[in-house]
């Protein structure tokens, strides 16, 4: 079945389609309000649980702007010449995982940081609200 | 002359670098607040005499929200799996061209909406702050 497109013209993805994506994918961005201004962060992450696991160091921007507010992330493929791809939006709150089960869980995903930068502490998205849109072809 | 990595390990992209980066993409995410909860949005865009042109429409919440508000708008290109990459983070504030001249010569830019819905409004990113980071190699 074929969702047809929205107002925007885009197709809506489904939430399983969504959750495949974001599998997928290893980089993504998160936005978040520092007062009332909005700031972007790339990110590289893992999704664990149904969460989006994030890798971070105590003291950044991101870490303080993070937990414990509403932020977006954002994965998607964008063809720019080909007019082609998708996104996918997570809405949800930030949180900072205290128990050591579950930060040794989290060190066992794996995910390298990018830079040779110790990244101690980690940043999970609980997600509240998950959408995707493709461009049709 | 190199810069020396920063605290997180990310080599910082010189103002004139994050504007050549700029240049050469056409697409990015804007991040905006609605309240005080974060949204974010792919978007196709140019650069026009130092501003950042994004079509839109009217009515949508990309509109709503970023009307007269800060923003923060990103391009990055990051190979996960290679661990390479680099961002550029515009922070600044939308505002809608209402002199029929610039309505015109945004026209004359030739973005083509990914999609074809008429899309016959013009929202243009006033920076304020433009930095870049990249993952030394």
């Amino acid at each position: 079945m074929t969702t047809p497109p929205s107002r925007t013209g885009l197709v809506e993805l489904t939430t399983e389609e969504c959750w495949r994506l974001l599998h997928a994918a290893g980089a993504g961005r998160i936005a978040v309000t520092v007062g009332t201004t909005p700031d972007i962060f790339p990110v590289n992450y893992r999704i664990k649980d149904g969460e989006i696991a994030i890798r971070t160091e105590a003291g950044t921007k991101l870490a303080a702007a993070t937990l414990m507010h509403a932020v977006a992330f954002e994965i998607d493929e964008i063809d720019h010449a080909e007019h082609k791809g998708w996104s996918v939006v997570v809405k949800g709150h930030g949180r900072e995982p205290t128990s050591l089960d579950e930060i040794v869980a989290l060190d066992d995903l794996g995910i390298e940081p990018w830079v040779d930068v110790p990244k101690t502490r980690w940043l999970v998205i609980t997600p509240t609200e998950v959408t995707g849109r493709r461009i049709p072809s």
